[in-house]
């Protein structure tokens, strides 16, 4: 049941030019209290401390995706391909636009420390008391339960769950190109139209008609670009690493007894792992941020000066660690230990491939978590995985560089630095 | 004493692609905490609820501003002008990049409430006890005050002056690109290279080449276009209109007595009006939004509903009011208190004048706060104001839109509204 | 009878990235020779010579041409408007398409010294013996009487011809941007997807909803901005004049008896005035840069000097005449009969009204050739004419700048400069 | 001995925005007859036929590479880099405006028809009797000799010749932007500005910052992408065929005596292989063209009908061919002369890597003419050769896609259907 606005709603978009909203449900859970939210999570998490452009959010993420689905459907509408089902439309349109709203701050690090994880809780906002859900009830009793098994990929037609996750799913696309346009990255463009263009509903997934195979080798090396020099980049780890010590640091503090002068219930809740779907709406950067400019006055110094790195953008420094010096790593805890410096703290060993990322896998297993590979559609309708025919994709598929960096706050180590070994100064560049 | 670093850093930059920093002292200034603050407050203050791409910083903004002063000033020096004082280099950098550093969460709306300045928070900020102040005294003890002495106007060089303050100064260059990028709004753009080019120091001030005055009346009609519709988009007038409610409300109820159950130390002092430079720097938008989802929770009703419209973006609605259409306005008082609403809070007559603005004015009084108008420089060395060349700029000078909007609380008049007059139903369209 | 193409065609264009082509009729007739004629025609003639990437042709014009009036109609169809007569589409593409076919090479100089007619030449090829007529007449023996009416604007639907034809017709919006793109002068750009968005049938005429007369206000300034600092080029006018004097010279030439070694029949007709449709769709930019190559070596001097400045860009000079010195002219006339040079090849006097243009118009009498004012759509469906409601487009309407230049080969003056009045050697800076 | 301009010019560029002179030599070179006449060969040959919008001349071409030498010199000289020659500035710009100056029309079909070589034709223009010696002689009278001795690689200063030839250098990446821009294949940009920003003089090469890694990836990455997309297209290659046999055909017909009705001398020498520079340099696509538009009345058939399908654009068809089928050649040619075709004209093999083409080669022998390898200098100051640090160059490096099509005039074909095998039938779709 999709009721159309009587006029089209217009978001000006400095991605897509204009997103356009025609239908009463999608025009109503952009206005739910849930949805504004978003406004108050980075898309980027601390990547703004890296590139100062970035500093663009979830909110402006969610349309994006959703208006990239909305382009891709209308476009297989027009076309009148019969493997699009036609009546999944507000389904698909509803899950891309929802699809992050679990999302809290700082998601990644948080989860890192906590072992939340944010897609439990888009689940938990759509089938929970929440103006979402509310809207959602409104199409059907039963849409808030398909919307969500969309979004957890359990949906049992998959060329609805394909079109919101997959290789080159509505969701990439769009922070591809968002994030290249709020850094100022230019390397991370492709070109959408044209791939928009080439997707084809086949059976029970998209496919791209073969003709476009070179603007998909250009998007995953626009992919492949931005992971490494915007995603994985060692600023945005060192200020990671930071948030995350924070976080950890004061669930022992709060774990052992300590009293903060600041800690407002969403926050205690986090530290206590008792977090509800009502508080988990309520806690956002600006809570978090807050936070931090309190703690920098609490009396435990290692949490005050924590915080007062991140909000001061004070990072650690990071060195590189070449492949067969890992030994380095348990000498600098000794050294750091003499000089008394805490390892737990003051030293972190970072290899980015704890991110999901690979340049492109052309083979998944059934039954993975992982994204299905990439087909082809020929002539003659025969399909064939990217790899095959492609001789770049094949050359890059599964390329994985994993360079260590070694984190640590430099300011603490240079008052000692004569009390290290002429080794670890050097490597260290003191 | 213009110290280089010994290799330049580089920042990405949306708007100018590269921000190049050569000097110790900037590199030094951009890692203040003062200076890192700025990531926390937004350029546009509640534009992004309205465009939700304008959620850039004033940090990305003030480095914005120093880069395009930093090209201007190298032309002048490439092109040996003797016109530009050299020595002066250092402090037209510094004075541009910390031009914005006393500005608030939600400058304009807070200014209008509590008559704060955010002009003289910068000096206060520059010349009192703080890291921008200790790198600036590392040049020379007297090097704040003339920092300081640049952006109130009163420097003793008016070209220096003239190149961080007139009607093409940097400041207006690097938000009107800016803005626009961020916002997605094409029709703000101008060419900056080529205006760079034109510009020529000449005397006391900054003049342009006749050959420019093109570039000039397209700079000055993107302008234009970016206030009518970005600037004094009726919807951010609209936030700013809840905004500012909240802040009377929250100081009314805090003059009478009202205990808040969340107040930390520096909005209490924005209340009582007593706020130090220390507080002032912790107050950022983060704050700012914290108290509202907490205020959202008080027992005043009014206020946790002002405060829950601007979380949730539940604006108030608008009308226009044309030309002799006044005695709306107190009609609509008359009515609002029969039906028991309160004027004084829902119901706003808003006409963007209050904003300093004109497309453009050829005259400015000798003394005046007014920014000195535009001169051409033609190839006898002879000066002209550009309205005299440009029938364009002549034409558009002093154009004054003042649209009147009146601005309400729909949801709260809706139940009444059968107790309206039938005039007044009209006008809302209910 | 509109027959769709089983795939449909794209082609790749830098202004609107794609170019669609649904119709057979459309793919025909872009394959006829007419048509592809128009590759060797540039769409700005000589503009060439001032920018150096202007090289773009009338081909890309007219594709783009139909591109903007196939989005329009698509948008029309799409939102159901009942004022746009849907059986019309077929028509209104092809007019698009071919509205330029009647173009020779630099037609607009050609035209001043040989009284020819580019619509005029469009409806004979249009009505011809031609391949563009074959395609045409498959469709329905009366269409290609139909398309002609239309490009002529006798068409008794005058919503179809306004289009193609008026103030914000598809050929203006397509040769702004494209020239634009090619020259590299940014500010000639404006927002086309918003323009097309608020373009709305009304009876008989395209007209624009209110909420874009901002649109249009940037559009107009894009226009303006263009033709001063484009078509209007001083240097640009410099070629056209000595382009002119070649045709005037050879013209003279061939009256008078001259033999010419090169001179291929189309040519010939040319300057005898007896060109058949045959002759004249043979006739095109190579041939006529073919001619000044050779006839660089004949023996008429001044008709070979002039043919070398031409290929070797050796132009006049140029230099403005304010207004009240007119009686220069005069002056300058008779010095250069005392030494020794030919006034009528050596002396131009040129001002750029003689070319088509306004900024914009606001009353353009009922039966004038004039272009109608441009119409805004109000809620309550109300027109009105646009300077009434926009201050900017009432100050600018009307505006004209004419600038008088003179125009002469310095080369020629120069040996000679000791002869004339000290007052002259001022005024030409020699 | 480099002369300053009083005043430096700037053309306004697509591509760079803005392109400056500053050297009265290099104005000079501009402005002579050889330089100009650049602006009648069309950079891309015959791709127009492909990508309506590259109609770009090799003008536009030369001076975007002398802006980019001119950028890397100006970044050199600032950052005094002590490995770059300084005095030979006016060298390598002068060597890059006129790298291409012995371009004529459709240089590589000519070259292969009638084994000319444009590389030699440009030390002929700049060593013989022409206005771009005549300048060069008043910088120097030994400064022909050693601007075409760069341009021919065997000047003793390596580094001069690596910045105008070399895997990055001047010319490749300008015309990889540029050809971009004017076809709108966005595939083809990178980050130029990034790129400048991190080449070094090192010795007698120009080399890269390691930490410019991944910009040279993108560029290869670009550069393969407009390779296969433009520079190879079959629809181009097809054009490029007709061409060959035109002129192929001109030549036979030439060489038994026939007598064309139309030939200017410069074709005349072309077809007897007696070519002087004088002529050389009148021969541009205007005469080409004209010749066609001619020679479509000659009495020979096929001669005729393959200048009419080039003017208007009737190419032949073709069909790829995959590995392991090359028997079809002979079948076909067989077949072709069984229904009375010519398979010296009718049928052409095409396998696109007769051009000058690799993703990028690691290691070239010492004294081949192959352009030597991408290397890095790291923090050590070590260099090492691009494909040993970055997986993705060493992945593509040497990948050599070579697609073989078959072309054909299907009108010709398509009478005789018939006639052919079915399995023929079935490969060519008929």
């Amino acid at each position: 049941m999709l009721t159309k606005l009587r006029e089209e709603k217009v978001f000006k978009d400095p991605v897509h030019h204009s997103i356009y909203v025609q239908d009463v449900t999608i025009w109503k859970l952009i206005n739910t209290p849930e949805f504004q939210r978003l406004r108050r999570i980075r898309q980027l998490g601390t990547s703004y401390l890296t590139f100062h452009g970035a500093e663009h959010s979830r909110f402006s993420h969610s349309l994006g995706v959703y208006e990239i689905t909305r382009k891709i459907i209308s476009r297989f509408e027009r076309n009148e391909y019969p493997d699009w089902p036609k009546d999944e439309n507000l389904l698909s349109l509803c899950a891309s636009l929802l699809h992050d709203i679990g999302h809290g701050p700082f998601s990644h690090s948080l989860e890192q420390v906590f072992h939340t994880d944010h897609e439990q809780w888009t689940c938990d906002i759509i089938l929970g008391d929440t103006g979402v859900n509310r809207v959602l009830r409104e199409v059907d009793p039963g849409f808030p339960d398909k919307v969500a098994s969309v979004i957890c990929k359990t949906y049992h037609k998959p060329i609805v769950v394909s079109l919101v996750s997959s290789q080159m799913d509505a969701d990439r696309m769009d922070y591809l190109l968002r994030d290249a346009h709020f850094t100022g990255v230019n390397y991370g463009t492709f070109d959408l139209d044209r791939i928009l263009r080439v997707l084809r509903p086949n059976k029970d997934r998209i496919v791209v008609k073969e003709s476009g195979m070179h603007a998909v080798e250009d998007y995953l090396m626009s992919r492949y670009q931005m992971y490494w020099q915007v995603y994985f980049h060692p600023v945005t780890r060192s200020s990671e690493i930071v948030l995350r010590q924070i976080f950890r640091r004061a669930r022992k503090l709060h774990d052992s007894g300590f009293e903060f002068k600041f800690l407002l219930p969403p926050l205690r809740q986090l530290l206590e792992g008792s977090m509800t779907v009502h508080s988990y709406l309520m806690l956002d950067e600006a809570m978090v941020q807050t936070a931090f400019g309190q703690w920098k006055l609490e009396k435990d110094e290692l949490l005050a000066d924590l915080c007062r790195r991140f909000l001061e953008r004070d990072l650690y420094k990071y060195i590189p660690l070449e492949h067969g010096e890992e030994s380095w790593i348990e000498e600098l805890r000794q050294q750091w230990e003499r000089i008394g410096l805490n390892p737990e703290y003051d030293l972190e060993v970072d290899i980015p491939t704890d991110l999901p990322y690979d340049v492109y896998k052309p083979g998944a297993l059934p039954d993975s978590r992982e994204k299905p590979p990439i087909l082809l559609l020929d002539d003659k309708e025969q399909l064939t995985e990217i790899s095959h025919k492609s001789e770049i994709i094949r050359s890059i598929a599964g390329l994985q560089r994993g360079k260590y960096y070694i984190y640590y706050p430099e300011s603490k180590v240079l008052p000692h630095a004569l009390k290290l070994s002429a080794a670890i100064r050097e490597k260290l560049y003191i």
